[in-house]
């Protein structure tokens, strides 16, 4: 389901990273940087993560000059169960709140549903945010690092951070164009260290649909930016848009897995993932390098693996979503 | 946030429950009955719960003549662990989906988002569903009922059940009028087995601030349902609206929770929970009472306590939302 807006931009952002993806290749994008480890003064990991969160949002209220009563809406998911870090997050402001999931593709559904109540002229400023943590992530969905499990290359490194984004009716430098809401993909893949592979087909369909429903050929986009599939769930990417839609992805595509850290030198294997991957990479990154003009048009497609370890273990497969958002810098 | 309509109105629901439900008192009202045990022919809790949620949706879809492709999108969300229910019942469909996190308010969050896109004219047909599992829920939250922990009379009881409701730009003889988005609430409860005291604050919020952006009375309305606070819940609601905010809920006032079962008779302690209790007592029970006219103008007002056992562990108090759904009979 593809939709186009014509009153819906992004006021302004606000990005935190921990240590690793400080030590990475995109650390001076970032609006707040934890050098030092992943608690940031909290008792457990949970916790570390709603500090994130709680500050990501409050920072982004402050830098835009407003007060909470002045956000009419704040939407907000994550990877803990039942998205306790949005939960606990939300009580700490006085803002009417909509929790949502879909795993690592989180900022998409954000972006679009606070894009939808902004120009159904519903809203005219909502506060959209997501974290992730990378602790708090490898304690609930593979093995808790003490035991020091080996994993193999495919699995990704869930990156620690928080991204909010203020949306608004108001006119900006950076709009929300349009977006495609994606369908749950599900190919038969059990491995849970290959997220890669299982989510490369959700953003294949999504990516499709949207070109087709806006008359679009890839290369409109100065660049198109996945998820969290990591380098070998993006070549798989790239081989299944060319084999199943003949649409080639060799020359304007790129995935967030892979840029936010240094994969010659971090022990990230395959690379980055977590909602906040997708969310810091592009509202830290590309937001900013298209203030500047580096990219006008760009279409981002975060990608999420919507499985529970309970369905795994029951040896059920993986079911992957992705949402497509076309950000363009306005003239 | 309180939003009015005009183009949104109620096609058809579709409501399936399991035994416990079917030995209650709202029984006929039901669509679809399980009256033998838990498992609906699946192998575990978990999958069954898939199930209810798979089936009611088609049925929903085959019951309004529809197909798949008729669908613009589909809203889901439950109280699994990642929303598994629901993901692993959307890739059953080849509708674009958005998944969503409330707990037992998840049904009024499904409405006012698939309410949104109708009214501001990005989707024609919205299809949104929810389920809850006793057993499913038990054992994620609670525990496992082989322990046979006993529980204090204040606890709830898990709801089994699902329930689709279709929503249109087409005129029926049921819309829905407005909704109020709530706030996070958290007045530093920690005891898991008195979620009725915990979530009445939330419920308290939203319905002072509907009648207030409203600018309507409360005898406005011919009911007004919260979704699980239970027979204690209740009535520490109904004392709260009395002294915080001078509003009488002893004329036109019932719960869901204390509704859909023989609380004489059958072993539920305090009330039904769990996010298919409001909904189908709601879009069962109600709904088909509207159709007949016994009741013209009702404010559902489903309740969810957001905790996370993560957080429980570690100490934390319990947050609660609840969002305020207007109904009307079209005349």
């Amino acid at each position: 389901m593809t939709t186009k807006y014509n009153n819906v931009y992004i006021d302004s952002t606000y990005t935190i990273c921990g240590n690793y993806e400080n030590d990475g290749p995109l650390s001076e994008y970032f609006d707040k940087k934890y050098e030092k480890d992943l608690y940031f003064g909290e008792k457990s990991w949970e916790k570390a993560e709603v500090h994130l969160l709680k500050e990501a949002n409050s920072n982004l209220i402050k830098k835009a000059k407003l007060k909470e009563e002045d956000i009419d809406l704040l939407i907000s998911g994550d990877l803990q169960n039942q998205i306790a870090a949005s939960d606990y997050m939300a009580r700490e402001f006085n803002i009417p709140f909509l929790g949502i999931f879909e795993a690592c593709a989180t900022i998409g559904e954000a972006i679009l549903l606070g894009s939808t109540f902004i120009e159904g002229k519903f809203a005219k400023k909502v506060l959209v945010s997501t974290s992730s943590h990378n602790m708090a992530a490898e304690k609930q969905f593979r093995n808790p690092t003490e035991y020091g499990t080996p994993k193999p290359k495919t699995a990704t490194f869930t990156v620690t951070g928080s991204a909010s984004i203020l949306l608004t009716n108001k006119k900006s430098k950076i709009r929300v164009e349009s977006t495609t809401i994606g369908k749950v993909k599900d190919l038969g893949i059990t491995d849970v260290n290959n997220m890669g592979a299982v989510m490369a087909p959700a953003a294949a369909d999504v990516i499709y649909n949207h070109l087709k429903d806006t008359k679009r050929e890839i290369n409109y986009y100065d660049l198109v930016l996945t998820g969290d599939l990591g380098i070998y769930g993006k070549n798989i990417l790239k081989d299944y848009m060319m084999s199943s839609y003949n649409i080639d992805l060799s020359k304007n595509y790129n995935d967030c897995g892979t840029m936010i850290y240094d994969l010659d030198n971090q022990p990230v294997l395959a690379g980055g993932s977590g909602p906040s991957c997708s969310a810091l990479v592009t509202f830290g990154y590309i937001y900013k390098e298209m203030l500047k003009g580096t990219y006008k048009k760009v279409l981002i497609v975060p990608t999420g693996a919507i499985f529970s370890p309970t369905f795994t273990f029951q040896k059920e497969s993986i079911p992957c979503m992705a949402n497509a958002i076309s950000l363009e810098v306005v003239v």
